[in-house]
This record gives structure tokens, C-alpha cells and sequence, in this order.
């Protein structure tokens, strides 16, 4: 798939790249919106449902970008996990906190895997807390 | 697998279970660590480990737990799912959070698909802060 | 793992590979079945499996190969990806159509990961209908 | 988490419900949509981005439907493949077609698997197709 | 879908079904294999590739349980735990083993977290010796 | 992350690494180790698990690295499938053993997605077994 720069980009596109260096204060747009762009409507759709869900909300924005990292790990996309400790080191991640956060991925994947394998019954008080 | 209960628990396992009580100031074991007691070098291990990593440090213990909810919902376990926000709203989790916390998971579920079928370059720019 | 090229196949391999590309129309045969070739009876298996699932039926050859990008985009799997864009393409899927797929199977990740996450029973509609 | 039922939801979740039936010509909206309304800004945005995506356009409505199945097989996903299988028969699905999807979808799943522990190169001729 | 019972099943799934009784020396198949059987070409196609894939060869039977196992914990597939846990029982797996043999796949999937987190290169050495 | 290598390692990292080159009979320590190596409490904890879970017990070294290398190839872990089949190759395996292997990996791919797919219901006997 073609990387659609800023200087050729039409202007819906040319649109969203300019909501995008507004609202992260970033003079350049990262690689992964100039490849949606080669489909406009997604490039569109994406960007406000990104833009809406990392808001600052009930949970902190840094929050947000560990728990970004989580999955990417567990999905193992190597983009999503480049951008996004990049995303959660310029919101004030220290190295050990990065230490201690692929700890507790790793952990998760671990007990995941053996609580699947053991089949373990939901608890009934987990069922009544949910 | 038979789920070991705590007054049959030979003493290897049952010092496992008390160290767990007292760690998080409970007075019962979740099912989890009564499935793994069936092979106590496994059990004694794993509580080692979890202990360890989610014990207080450079992140949050409720963080912990949220990112504990991410890669269990990327994992599809469903015990997983339901030890962790019981877990996480004993720490205090609200609604609004967790409603907030599962839509941060299911756009970071989108986008990685979207950054894998793109097959989209890692930025210079994530590189070197990496 | 060695890449088996056509010119010193033997003949088990180059029965198959002669299939290939008969059955395909094209003058040579990509990677993978070259990697294959290293363990034979995987190779013809294999093959044998793929020509009888991708051949013609109730499903349009097209409408396969856009179920096979899905499955690969949802696994991570580069070679995958590669391979059968190249397939869709030449069975005449456009950029829009591509484009319209990428959007497809990322929203369909989230929504598993939100239907996951909140552990949705299933209607009794669904159940009905099954 | 609760489903809240369409006689007891505010009018913001009601508006969603409403435009839900009007769009797809149901008289009743299925429990993924009553456990998202208990996040209301989730529920709104999963819904504009499921509407516009699965509208009509490059794609086939039920080619939308069998590439959502693909994805919710190979994500685990219960609930996602009960609705999808009810969607995509509801949109003219035949059972001799779902033996063969989920005949291609078992394939894909086999030749990932093989790709990646082949640690295939991707082909040249893929690269330039792309 | 349906389970073809045996005493319904027409002649081509019959000659399935005996021969899988004949294979595992059972007198009964398992519903795996009748869900399959809504689907023929499928049911006669995925036997004939698990007759031979699990027949004996270079590795040893119980071997290539586990390896199912690990997978299928990995997957998260419930019911391909369930059987094939009962298949390795069959063939010699004690409860010992089979405590180890979870113990390993959960470790399996933490370093493989780990590893994709870390984005490790690969060794000089492992690159050679591959 | 950097790689902290054998020289420049601290005291307590340079423990770990005598131990893992004592432990294998190597006389360097992988990227792995010098990677974990940032955060020296999951090097340690990392390390202690590795060694007891691989050590000589109930299933053989070889089945273990198999074990691993199932896993890592469902993962699609690149790092972990070029260390692990270096790891069993070292313990003997053949490369008919591996093509055999990835034959196996391979077919529990696809039969997960169709049972998952098909919804199967586990088989009384399968439950009783467990």
C-alpha cells in the first residue's frame, strides 16, 4: 500500500492531517494515517473514533496508552507496539514502569493460558461482583 | 481437574493458600489456585510470580489490574476476564472506567489488524525514541 | 528451512509443482510451496487440500480469497497477507474493494474484543436461528 | 454488566436502538447493543462506525458477512459467530455455503501456521504486486 | 448445526465414520466429527489429513497429543482441549505430565509475550543454525 | 531497548548469566537474557522459571522445546521459533521430526476453527475423562 504524503494528499485527507497535528501538537503525521489514507472513509472514521476514545476521560491518558501496549504485545503487532511506547514515553513513561509493565503482560499471558488449559469454573463471587 | 479445597489441601499447598489470604487481606482462594494446586510445584510458582509482579512499584496496582483486563480480553479468557474486574473494581474501578477501559481495548483491537494488513513501515521517529 | 527450487526437485515434488501451475495458469510456483517441499508428504497434502478448498463451488473464487486475507490479516501473518492480495488482485479486486475489506476486518476485531469484554449473552434469536 | 432493555433506556441510547431497527428492518435490537448502552458514548460510536462500514458499496453485504465470520472464528469469539452466522443467513447465506467457509477458514488457519514456521520469504513478485 | 447421527448418515459419511471406528479401535465417533459431516467434502477431506498427520511416524504419538494440547490451549478452543486431553490420557499421559506439560505452554506463551515486547533481534547463532 | 552486554553488566545480572551459561554448558548468553536484562527483577524471576520449568522431569528436554515450538508458531512469535528450533535441534531433532512437527502444528490450527466454528458440544465421555 502507497504512504500518501502530506504535500500530495487531497483535501479531505490534508483534513485529517491537520485535526491530527492540532490535537497531539506534533508537526508531522506518522505512517500509519498516511496508509489509511489510501481509503478516505476509513482515514475519516478511524481518526475520530482514536481521537474520541484517548480523550481525557475518566481514565488517565497515560492509562490509556499502557493499556494500548497490552494488547499490542498480545496481538504482536510490531507497529502498534512502536508507536505506542513511543505514544506512552512523551506522556511521562519511565523505563522501569516499562519494565514492570511487559512483567505484567507477560504474567497475564502466562495465567491466561493456564487458567484456559485448567478450564477453572468462573468463581460464583466473581459472577456477583460483575 | 479437581479443584483443591482449602481443609483437604496437604501442607505444601496449603501454605500457599494462607500466603495468599494474607497477602490481599481475603478469607477464601479463587478457583484459580485450587485448579493449579492439583500439581503444587506449578502452583507454588505461579503465586511466586504473580506476587511478585503485582506487588506495589513503579506502576499503580489498579493500573496492574487494567492492564491485567486488556490482555484478557485480547486472550478471550473468559476466567481470566471475570477475576480481574472483580479485581480491579475491589481497587476501585468505576463504570465509567471500566466503559471507558473497554473501549480503548476494542480500538487498539482495531487498529493493530488495520497496522498488520497495511503492513505499514515503522516511523523513523519510533525507532529512535524506542 | 531451505527453499526447494524447481530445477532440482524430485520427482514427488515436481509432480506437484507441475499441478501448481496448471492448475493456476502461471509459470512458476511461489515460496511457499517451494519451503514445503523440504517434508513431501506435507507438500502434496497440502496442496491437495488447498486446489479441492479454493476451487469452484457455492462460494465465488474471489469471495475466497477475501475470506482468506481476513483469517490472515486476524492471524499477523506477513506471507499470508502478501500472497493472497496478490491472489484477490489478480481475480479482479480493486482498490476500493480493498480498502472497504481493511475496514471490515478491523471493525470486526473490535467488536469481538467489546462482545468479548462484556461477555454478551447470546440472543435466543441467534440460537434459534443457528 | 446489565442489558438495558428498550423500555428502560434514556433517550440517548433509545435514539441508537431506534436507528438500529430503522436500518436494519428489525423489531428488536440484539443484547450487543444492550450491554454497550451501558457506556452510552461507546454505544453511539461503535454503532456509526458498524453502520457505515456494513452499509453497501465496493463489497457485497454478505461478503461483509462471511469476512466477519472469518474473523470471529479465528478470534474465539462465541457470540461474534452465532450473530454473524445469523446475519450472513439472513442475507441469503446457504448451509452448502457455510460448510465451505468454514472449510476455507480451517485452510487459512493451516497455511498461516505453516507460513510463519516455515519463516517463508516473501516472494519478490508478491512485493511488487502489492 | 445438526450432528449427523450414524444411523442416519448417508453412505459417504458412513464410510467416514467406520473407518475412524476402525482406525481408533472405538465403537463410537465423537460430535467433532458429526458437526463436520453437515459438510462432506470437509468431513472426508480433514479426516483423511488427521489420519495421516496423527498416524504413527517420526514422533511419538503421545508427542503429538501434547503438541494438539498446546495449541489448543493456545488457541483457547475449548473442545479441542477437552478431546484431545482425553486422547493423551489414552495414550499414557499421567497427571504429573500433564500438571508439566501446563506449566510449560503458560511459560511458552509469557517469553513469547516478552520476546514480542522487547522486539528482541534474533541471535547470529540461531540464525546460522536454522 | 538496548542489549546489556556480559561486560558492562551489573553484579546482579552478571549472576544470572553465569548461571544460565553453567546451566546449558554455553559459554555466551542469547539477545534474549541481554534484553530482559534493562529491568533486572524479571531477569532474575524470568530466568528461575525457564530453568525449573525446562529442567530434566516427568516429560523429555526434547518434548519440551516441541511443546515450545507449537506455541511460538501459533504465536507467531519470529524470535521465539528461530531459538526454539535451534534449542531442539540441539537436542537431537531431525528435520524429518520438525517437517512432521509443523504437519501436526499446522492441522490443530484448522481443526480449532472448525470446532470453534461448528460450536461443537463437548462430548459426554470427554467430560467424564477430564
Amino acid at each position: 500500500m502507497p504512504l500518501i504524503e502530506e504535500d500530495v494528499a487531497p483535501p479531505e485527507v490534508r483534513a485529517v492531517y491537520d485535526d491530527i497535528k492540532a490535537t497531539r501538537r506534533v508537526d508531522r503525521v506518522n505512517n500509519f494515517w498516511k496508509a489509511l489514507a489510501a481509503h478516505p472513509p476509513t482515514l475519516v472514521r478511524t481518526w475520530e473514533s482514536v481521537k474520541e476514545v484517548m480523550a481525557p476521560g475518566a481514565l488517565d491518558p497515560l492509562v490509556k496508552e499502557l493499556v494500548y501496549i497490552a494488547v499490542s504485545v498480545t496481538n504482536g503487532c510490531e507497529y502498534c507496539i512502536a508507536s505506542h511506547t513511543a505514544g506512552a514515553r512523551a506522556k511521562g513513561m519511565t523505563e522501569d514502569q516499562y519494565g514492570e509493565l511487559l512483567a505484567v503482560i507477560g504474567m497475564a499471558n502466562e495465567t491466561n493460558a493456564l487458567a484456559n488449559g485448567l478450564a477453572v469454573p468462573v468463581d460464583d463471587a466473581f459472577r456477583t461482583a460483575s
